[in-house]
Parts: structure tokens; sequence; C-alpha cells
């Protein structure tokens, strides 16, 4: 880690932690979510500041072919109208958490009256969904390092206007199958055991899109094998969605924010994000184990540890939103808690 | 569970939970939370209003013989008055979730200055800490009793006042130990397998904690079995806020009220109020895993999923507090998300 760097401060937080009026250690995983925080920010006395949640949203040709998911490919655009209204899980929760929210239309295959929504949805659309990526390679590489330059320009934003934690979200039927064909190049998994149910396809649904992601995997295993770089594996199997959130996660890092990462596909995108940049995951936290199947393993593969399990799997950024107050929580015992000696507490024997 | 008395309520609860814009099943645990509030509150529009952390807090004979605390007996009332000022955990999380704070005097050794912290501080001195129960019961049939109604008072108050969310914690220095015996009795567990490291005893502090507290089962054990109801092992084992939680779980049953459960102790008391009226558990939710290594069998023994996992061990009802806003958010996606057909989104084709 990046924080291994910091021993001084590292001592200091710790000392700061240990000092609260409790016993050593009794606030757990909130105990080292302070630390990294503050060591993501470098201070002794960190704040999140202006938080926000970006949903991508982007159409994958896949989906046209109804091989993969039960939902019609209409229900990308129709959700991000929603988002947009105000009436999906995400805005829910968002505004109990007093989140900012912003929708970026990565290549949502649908055109949304320009203007009509100020501060609410960003136009970015690389087109109008990728290509079918069991006939052809998803993206062009001007259009992946387009859409990777994009997602940085969003943080970029975000950042001028005073946000220093994000997470990222996602919407766009079909991207569980990319993110499980991502997973399955990322980490030598097979895909048949990356692939999950997605929005929710039955067993023999299932089984097809276990039969279509084999076929999509072996067309494109030479050219990705032959390089296994994140451009490449985006290029070939990614979505714009995807793409944007690999340039995020590297501009967020390069910015000391602090990331909250979401589920199965904002995931997925974190593990090419990392083949870029190993530090990215220093600055990452990982917000929930999605109900999602190959979820597990793919935290499993990055040595994660979620910090909650509520079997939710429905993207849009919500297990991030749903994640955030512990975080919050983290930086308020560390800024407002008394210490032993500030209240006139006596210490355990031992640590005296 | 009362609640399977509604059927009725029961579908339509679950027909608006599977209408909102989400695959069906998607937000996991929240819905579940979600169903379970609407059939405690019997209504399609649950709401928690005015919700409230409660701190019993009572001192324990055996605390003053150091033989299983590492923290001095004084820490409870030097807490107590951390809490009134505001520099506790349980204070950080009360203030981040708005939830409201009182703290329960239900028999600390310190003379607290009545009338100097209206709102902050109810005075209900049971006496000034138990007896030491390795050599008497802790507490007479008297005191137990005036304990268990006392609990229920405090309970009737907030209802009064508009409360219909209520979170337990408590503080008490030797009150692991307390918890640990009432789990050995209820459970049949092992005492020294219920017992753990509290605040952070060490391994040869441990091992004094277990002889112990082998020692004090052993003393109530044919007083105990030979009635096995819960005011017996209160009476010889438990302890001022024990009791009161006791109270305050079966008023808050009746009450209809949402209960959330914190960690070790509160759980032990909530075993013993389900032993007299095993309704108790349908309004609980709990909260999380504690970190004290007895809670996750106890848990087991209920059939509770706890919420969160974070390893915290602090007590003070952090537990509950950090759960609430899971709660909260269930409530909040149940009321304000929008339908398939309110927001015009495809549904899948094999919902339809």
């Amino acid at each position: 880690m990046q924080t291994g760097t910091q021993p001084a401060l590292r001592g200091q937080l710790q000392q700061l932690i240990d000092n609260k009026t409790k016993p050593l250690g009794a606030l757990g995983r909130l105990e080292e979510i302070a630390l990294q925080i503050g060591l993501i920010q470098g201070t002794t006395h960190p704040q999140l500041n202006r938080p926000y949640i970006v949903v991508f949203a982007g159409d994958h040709g896949i989906a046209a072919t109804g091989l993969v998911n039960p939902y019609p490919q209409a229900v990308t655009a129709q959700m991000v109208l929603n988002f947009i209204t105000g009436g999906a899980a995400i805005n829910v929760f968002c505004r109990q958490h007093h989140l900012g929210l912003t929708v970026v239309d990565a290549g949502v295959k649908f055109d949304f009256e320009a203007g009509l929504f100020p501060g609410k949805l960003i136009t970015q659309k690389i087109g109008y969904g990728t290509r079918n990526y069991l006939e052809t390679e998803a993206m062009t590489a001007d259009e992946t390092a387009k859409a990777v330059e994009l997602g940085k320009q969003v943080i970029t934003e975000l950042y001028a206007g005073g946000t220093n934690c994000i997470g990222f979200g996602e919407m766009g039927i079909g991207n569980t199958s990319s993110a499980a064909l991502i997973m399955s190049y990322c980490t030598g998994i097979a895909v048949e055991d990356c692939v999950g149910r997605g929005t929710g396809v039955n067993d023999e649904q299932l089984l097809l899109k276990k039969q279509t992601l084999r076929k999509a995997y072996e067309r494109h295993l030479a050219v990705i094998t032959a390089q296994l770089d994140a451009m490449t594996i985006l290029r070939c199997v990614g979505g714009f969605e995807i793409a944007m959130m690999v340039g995020a996660y590297q501009k967020a890092t390069e910015l000391k924010m602090v990331v909250l990462v979401d589920g199965f596909i904002t995931t997925a995108a974190l593990m090419l994000a990392k083949l870029l940049n190993p530090a990215v995951q220093d600055n990452c936290f990982f917000s929930h184990t999605s109900g999602e199947s190959g979820h597990v393993a793919m935290l499993d593969h990055l040595g994660a540890r979620p910090l909650l399990d509520l079997r939710m799997r429905l993207g849009e950024g919500t297990g991030a939103a749903m994640a955030y107050p512990l975080l919050q929580s983290a930086i308020h015992f560390l800024r407002e808690m008394a210490s032993f000696e500030s209240a006139g507490v006596s210490k355990a024997a031992s640590d005296e």
C-alpha cells in the first residue's frame, strides 16, 4: 500500500484511535477504516466532503441477442430516466445519506433530450451500445481510450467541486456478462464459474448464458492472452460504462479520493484499473458482497473484505450508498469521541 | 411469528416490494426487513418514528473482586458521565443517525447529581451495584421484579412521546460475565465456551474469568435448573441493567415497536425476555455479530442472522445505532421507489 510509506502518520492515527474512550480495538473494522482514510488523505483529521455516487450507463451489443439477459435492452434507457426522475433505489439511498448523484450516459441506445436534466445527466455518449462481442470486438481502440479518458474527466470535475469521496454505480442490460468475461480473463477462473444470474435468469437461461459466454471467451482468448492488458480486455468484451469506470478509478486514486466499490460489475472494472495501476486498490473500500454469484471469488482474488453482506444484487451503486454511513461513522468517531484523558475515564490496568 | 397471522398483509407487502423497479429480490435482506417491519406495524406503509437508543447502566458485585474484568468498577460511572457529556462512541453514532439517546442509571455505584442532566439521565437506581454472585444471589426477588418493571416504564414513556423504534445498549463493568452465565443456563453450552474477553482480558485473566464463572455457575445451578425461569436466572446472576432490558423488550413487543438488538449482553437479556414471551423475537432485528466470542453461538441458538459484522465489541448500543440506517433504507425503498408501472420500465420477460 502507498499508505505503507507513512509510518509516522500511521503511528499518530493509531494512537488517536487507541486513546478514545473504549477498550482497545473495540470498534473493530471502523478503526481500520479510520486509519485507512487518514492514510489516503495524509492527515490525522480526515473528512469526507461532498460524497457522490456516479452511475455510468451503457448498452451492450450482446443484450440485443437476448442470449444473456431476461430484461429487454430498452430497460437501460428506461432506468436512466428513472434515475433522473428520482424513482430508483439509488435515488432513495442517496437522498437518505445526503449523497450527490450523477448519471453519465456513456453509451445508451437512446437519445435523452440534452439540456433537459442539468446536473442530473452528463452526456458522454461513445456510441449507441457496444457491438456484439460474439461477432467482433465490443469497442474500437479509439472508443475504449476515449471512454477511459471521459471517465477521468467526470472525476476531475467532481473533485474540482470539492468531492473527496466517490462511489461508482452502473446500469447496462447485459453488463454482468462483460463483467464475468473480464473476471475470467483476469483470474483464470473458468468463465462458467464467473457467470451468475444477473438480473435473474432462470436455470435454462443460465445454461444458455454460460454457453454463450464460453463462445465469447474463446473468440477473444488469443488476442487477450497475447497481451493481457486492461485496454485489450476492455476493447474485446467490455462496455462503455465499464471503460469509464476504469478511468474514474485511476483519476480518483491520483486525486487521493476515497472510493467505494459497489458490486460485481464495478469490481470487474476495478480489476482492470488495478492492471493499469496496482495502487488503485489502496483507496478502495469494498461496500458489500453482491448476491451475484461470481462476486465472492472476485473479492477473494483481490483479497478484499467487504463491509456489508445483505444479498443485494441491484447495481446502480446501491451497495456503495448503503456502505457510505460506515465510512462516515469511522470519521466521526475519530474526530468526535473523547479520549480517556479528556473524559476522565480510567484505563484498563494492563494499558496504563 | 405473530406475523404469520396476517397472510393478506404479507401478500400485499410482497406485491409492493416485487413491483418496485428492480429485479425480483435484488434488494436482498432489505426486502425482508421491509416485510418484517410492515408486519410488526400491521401496515403496508410502515415508518420509523423518533428512534431512540436507551443505554441501561448498572454495576456488578463481581467486578469489585477484579476476578473477571481488567477495567476498574469506577469506569461504569465514568462512562455514564461520558454519555451525558456526549463524548462516547454511542453519542457519536446517535448524532450521525439522528437517534435520540437516553441513559438509565439502573444501579451504578455512584450518585449522579439528580436534575443536573434533564432528558439525558433517568435515575431508576435499584441499588449501588448488585451483590457478588460468587457469594450470594446478585439481586433479591423484589429488586429483580422492580428492575423489570422500571424497564417497562422507560419504554412506555418513550412510546408516549411517539417513539416506535428502539435499540438497547448497556454499560456495566463485569456484565459480559453475567451474560455468559445467562447464556450457559439458557443454551446448555458449557460456561467456559460462553466466556469471552469482554473489554479485553489477556490470556491469564481469561483463564481466571473462566474459573471464576465456573464456580458461579455451579453455585446457582440447583436453584436455576429447578425452575429455569427468567426471573430466577436474573436474580441469581443477572444485573440491574440486564433486568431492565428484559422488561423493556417485553413492553416494546406489547407496543408493537421495532427493536434493534445490540451485542452480547443485550442478546443475553433477549434470551431471558424470550423465556417470558416467545413472541418478543418477532419484533427484533439483530444489529451485528459482536466480536465477543460467545455471541455467534448465542445468535445461532436464537436462529438469528445479524445485519452487520464489523468485529465491534463495545456495547453501549453502538451496534444497534450502526444498523439503524439499514432499517431506514428498507422503509425508504418501500415508500419512495417507483413501481414498474409508474416509471414505465419494462419487466423481465419471465415476470410479465
